[in-house]
């Protein structure tokens, strides 16, 4: 174990690099010519304007106000200055619940870390002649921090709970809550799905039914807008040039990646290439509303009130219970369309597939990363490219790519993996992104636990522990990972420095977004509208950051009792996290959907099964002991915090998964009051068309996805153009002008 | 391993003795004097008369009638003749379903018996030279008799879903059909809890809300009732010896026990008795109905159609998920009315304390019971009581206690576990006998497996084999019990011949039945509704013959691939116990309540676990012998099996929990047009009175449970005096001539 003099010096080093990243951040984002890039989310809600077009072309773009060079660390205060219901109204409830994660982590272990000092460092010293006293300490340390930490898990519970609640009682009209999707409409030889979700619906639901929308197979349709808009952005990239100089006009190459085959003008072959595209979007979409084929068994079915929404969402429709599946109708900016139409029988053989690969994936993902790293080896290239030899052989280079290589493949797959995790997800079929995430976060963090926590602990890999331990007494595994965890001590904390300090440093510095930026900037900006697209706010991204953080929680727990001394490095981490993240989510990030906190009895469940494993290995470092014999006092522990895991289940999580009728019945009446002639109706009719069908042929721009309407429209009046294309708006009506007090206004 | 000579002669003793069983059981239940004891369920159902009170004295005794006596084993043709659906009519969709655990047993093993005999028996003679030969015909059994197990399993639930979908479905109206019961309803400090409930339901379900019944605490007035009960007894009693010998009348003492005190007249003693007693019921009855107090925070909620009470049940109601929590109400008769206002939290604490409580009665149950027999040996006796030392000197009666006790604490542990079992769930809190039955099959099912599976293979008490568990390799468990298990193939076929067989013979017998109801009618009887309530029915007690059942599938199942002899045990077991069972409920056997099967996933579950058990043990004991690499091919069973298991409870189970809204809407469209003009209200209105107020003030008897309603009314008019108390009548109109027509009559 390396002293506390050694770590004291890497703290010093990364304590300053982290200063330095936020010296630079400091100083980069009080350029104007930034200003995109570090508060996209104020130019997205439309409460920022341009600084380009405004004032000197210097003081366009670089800073010269030397006093705002003063108070550079001033960030940090303003975005712990935002109160949290604002929070909620300016960034989505989602984004204010993830802080409260680091909050969460914070309002653990600053008390456990102080308890722990003040046990730890004073008594030891006193009882240091007797073993035993260590013990006692070590047991009552134990039960504190495991009360201690239920304590604040129920309360935060309770919390999130009723914010949710709240949340969901207090927002405007949404579709989403008067919907319910339909899958599994069983086929009908003298009915279209249309007719037979109509049907149905009204004879099983006769007072409450309203209208309905089909699903359509849109994806070739997709590939087809998407294709539209890269040659758009190719058109836009020429006629900025020929526009710039406009002496010359560009060629380009129309075979393959432009390598070869004629030359021809650049802006008349994109100008025909766009023109071909956009007739044989209108012929696919044309074909895509009328084939029969093209229409999926499933529908979003739309209710008269809230409550007929929440009954049917809640309840079993058919005696078959393959048939006629609902369930509460995702937000349309979070339905991820194309897992709609997959059948009963097939979910259940996806979802064995995918946990058999993914037991593979986490146990013997190093089998084919050693294959790809033999291959990639100076040897094999110099076989199959025999003229690279006389660079390959130079000294230098040969120890490059020798110390490089063996690496790389690793390396790659580790960036891959969450997008591999999203892809097995995707195969099972979830229907909605927020789950789609949620479901890859829980992969991701049993991936880290077994090959980041376990592997670190235990060397050998993930596939050597799992024979090692099936070897074992189920007594001796968390004894054999139990004595191993005081050494490994001074390892973690490094990783939290490394990993999580540098981290986050970097996290705020967002060097790809800028230097994409700027690069776009450059090459395709010609009107605000571009500019606007150029940005990239990026948003939370659930499935990698939410595991990470857990990360640190288990680290937490599980050496809060062992080695106190490394709470203070697991502070620091939540505290400086909280900041980051918090400017992040008002500044920069982007919520693509809204799932009301959806995520939280994921991330209670994770916490709870990283004390559990905290309690087992300590029983398991203890019984090697002298106190031996004393173990069975630590049994109650994880009984009793499994036990109190159930009970939060039952007491916080339906508020997570249902929808109580009491609630809808409250909505309900309240709006029937207000508005008695809502033309709730004309509010639904396209609410769930596919994105695809939701663009203007003269636009661009698809997705809508990442609009946001959470904000009361007439607090902040929106300046984006793709406004237009909000799923409250019919398809048919075309004006910018139309907005929520339109449609409102129809007779119901 | 005892030879294949040894097991014939022990299988010829217990085949003779079953078959002196069945004989002596021939001969008795032609006896007409035994009529009520072999024939009660068609007293009950008032379909056969007595046959004491007609023809000449003897031949109301004895059958003189020698035919009768050559057809001595005519029964078993006669039980199997019934075809199910009428079998349903006549004994309830619970004793059918409860009757195909034996079909199925019979459809598992006897085609696996069939197939391990040829393959077995012949190939293993060609193949004798390799071994791994054997190891591949192992394997491929494994397969084959995993994937004909879970076919037939899959059939098995689908056919049992379907059966109950289709029982709900063209049964009767019944109360539990409009009713869901509410519990956990919040204080409040101005309403009543009665107005509570009224208004929170006109709120939230404002179309279909009926009409309520609050839930008494009436657990007081039910002992008064109990005891008043009694003492009718004594007097009966007393009255009939007065009335056979008028010269003297009989005088009881009225200390304790009748052991001392004053010498009084015994019918005026006990008549005085009866009015104090009925006086304090009617006191108590009127307190309770009037004290706040005794008002649980529950309630019965009916609704105005299926359809209103099927969405009630199946959502949630409050936003907070502890307070108004709503499932489907149990059939009146299956109420548990003690259990109905336990609050949440307490719910949580119990199950908790439960569980650990369970725990240790599976695995330290010796601990107790070794203890007591210790205390309970010759020597303490002698000590506590030395005047007993001259009788306990005797030799015979020394080696006779010698013998003796030590094994009686363990059966009379053994003897009552049900009861204790039962207890356990009831602390638990579950509100419908049926769940208590289910709750209860499960724990016996799993001390069972423990205690006599586990504990018959691995000597040794359960905790000793926890504590071995405990200290050996994952992979050694299997392995351990693996390797035990052929050798324990003989001790498994002798419990077998004696627990199943032997059983399962003396169970038609009926002796303990038999010799009570001579005693009573000897003794207390002198109307035909006295000797009505002599018969002691019995029902199927599913808490403890369910798990014993599944012992034989766990064992067919083990056996199956290793020892295939022991097949045709379980097989005959399986062809015996249908008869015999099939006989008693058609003949014997009244149900108290009916749940429509709602037992089917826990039988199936069982046997998939028992399935998988199997299929690790055979890893262990493959991995033993020279194929041990290869038994990585076995791996994918239980993976397999547990994905099945998945498969058919997201497939069948619904059927089993909820109450798809499609098929509540047929029955009510086509009863709102048959019967137009439906009095619901008074239907509903009194059907969950707790059973204590509905006797009549001149009316001893009180248990109404054992009523059967599932008949039409009209096909089966019915003799019972207690007709009269069914829930279907108002507590206020009395005569005797109240029917289902007169209540439907009304206007709606």
């Amino acid at each position: 174990m390396a002293s506390i003099g050694d770590i004291g010096v890497g703290a010093a080093i990364n304590i300053l690099s982290a200063f330095a990243f936020f010296v630079v951040f400091a100083l980069l984002r009080i350029q104007p010519v930034n200003d995109r890039v570090y508060f996209p989310k104020w130019y997205i809600k439309g409460l920022r304007g341009s600084p380009l077009s405004s004032g000197a072309i210097v003081g366009r773009i670089v800073n010269l106000d030397f006093r705002s060079y003063l108070k550079f660390l001033n960030w940090m205060v303003a975005a712990l200055r935002m109160p949290e219901p604002e929070l909620i109204d300016h960034a989505g409830l989602d984004s204010a619940v993830y802080l409260r994660i680091y909050l969460l982590g914070l309002k653990i272990f600053v008390p456990i870390a102080c308890l722990a000092f003040t046990i730890m460092v004073c008594c030891i010293r006193l009882l240091r002649n007797t073993h035993l006293d260590i013990f006692w300490t070590h047991l009552v340390m134990a039960y504190v921090f495991t009360f201690w930490t239920c304590y604040i898990l129920r309360k935060e519970y309770e919390i999130v709970a009723s914010m949710r609640l709240h949340f969901l009682a207090s927002e405007n009209r949404r579709p989403d809550q008067y919907t319910v999707i339909v899958r599994n409409v069983p086929p009908d030889p003298d009915e279209s799905v249309s007719e037979l979700v109509e049907h149905f619906f009204l004879v099983n639901h006769p007072d409450h039914y309203l209208t309905h929308q089909i699903v359509y197979d849109a994806n070739k349709l997709s590939k087809l807008v998407e294709e539209k808009k890269k040659m758009q952005n190719w058109l836009d990239f020429y006629q900025l040039k020929y526009s710039r100089n406009q002496s010359k006009r560009a060629t380009v190459k129309t075979g393959f990646l432009g390598l070869w085959g004629d030359q021809v003008d650049a802006i008349n072959y994109y100008s025909s290439k766009i023109e071909i595209l956009s007739k044989e979007i209108s012929l696919e979409a044309d074909k895509t509303v009328s084939d029969p084929k093209s229409i999926m068994p499933a529908a979003f079915v739309s209710f008269k009130s809230r409550w007929g929404a929440a009954v049917c969402a809640q309840t079993q429709q058919s005696r078959n219970p393959t048939i006629w599946l609902t369930e509460w109708a995702p937000e349309p900016r979070d339905v991820y369309w194309d897992n709609l139409a997959i059948p009963f029988v097939s979910l259940a053989i996806r979802r064995l597939i995918a946990g058999v690969a993914f037991f593979f994936l986490t146990f013997f993902f190093m089998i084919p990363i050693a294959f790809v790293q033999s291959l990639a080896n100076i040897e094999s290239i110099e076989k199959t490219a025999p003229f690279l030899r006389p660079i390959i052989e130079l000294k230098f280079i040969k120890s490059v790519i020798q110390g490089f290589l063996p690496g790389i493949a690793l390396k790659i797959f580790l960036i891959f993996l969450p997008s591999i995790l999203m892809l097995l997800s995707k195969f099972e079929g979830f229907i909605s992104r927020s789950s789609l995430e949620r479901r890859s976060a829980s992969k991701y963090y049993i991936f880290l636990f077994v090959n980041v926590f376990l592997g670190s602990i235990i060397t050998g890999t993930a596939f050597q522990q799992l024979n090692k331990f099936l070897h074992q007494s189920a007594n001796d595994i968390p004894k054999t990972i139990g004595v191993s965890i005081p050494m490994k001590a001074t390892f973690f904390i490094t990783f939290i420095m490394v990993d999580g300090w540098a981290g986050i440093a970097a996290e705020i510095l967002r060097l790809r977004p800028l230097i994409i930026y700027h690069l776009r900037n450059f090459f395709l900006v010609k009107t605000e509208k571009d500019r606007e697209e150029a940005m990239d706010p990026g948003t939370l991204e659930f499935n990698t950051g939410e595991p990470r953080i857990q990360l640190y929680f288990l680290l937490g727990l599980v050496y809060a009792v062992v080695t106190p001394l490394l709470l203070p490095f697991i502070v620091t981490f939540f505290g400086l996290a909280y900041i980051v993240y918090r400017h992040q989510i008002i500044n920069v990030y982007n919520q693509e959907y809204e799932s009301a906190a959806a995520f939280w009895p994921d991330v209670h469940g994770r916490i709870i099964a990283a004390l559990v494993v905290s309690q087992l290995l300590l029983m398991g470092l203890l019984s090697t002991k002298e106190a031996a014999q004393s173990t069975p006092l630590l049994i109650a522990l994880p009984i009793l915090t499994i036990w109190f895991n159930r009970f939060c289940k039952g007491r916080y999580e339906p508020a997570f998964v249902q929808y109580p009728l009491q609630e809808a019945m409250m909505k309900d009446t309240l709006e029937r009051a207000r508005e008695p002639n809502l033309n709730l109706k004309g509010f639904l009719q396209n609410a769930y068309v596919h994105p695809v069908f939701k663009h203007d042929e003269d636009d661009v721009e698809i997705e809508t996805d990442s609009e946001d309407r959470q904000q009361e429209p007439a607090l902040v009046p929106t300046k984006r153009q793709s406004r237009r294309n909000t799923p409250l708006q019919s398809k048919h009506s075309g004006p910018l002008s139309s907005s929520h007090s339109e449609v409102d206004g129809g007779a119901s």
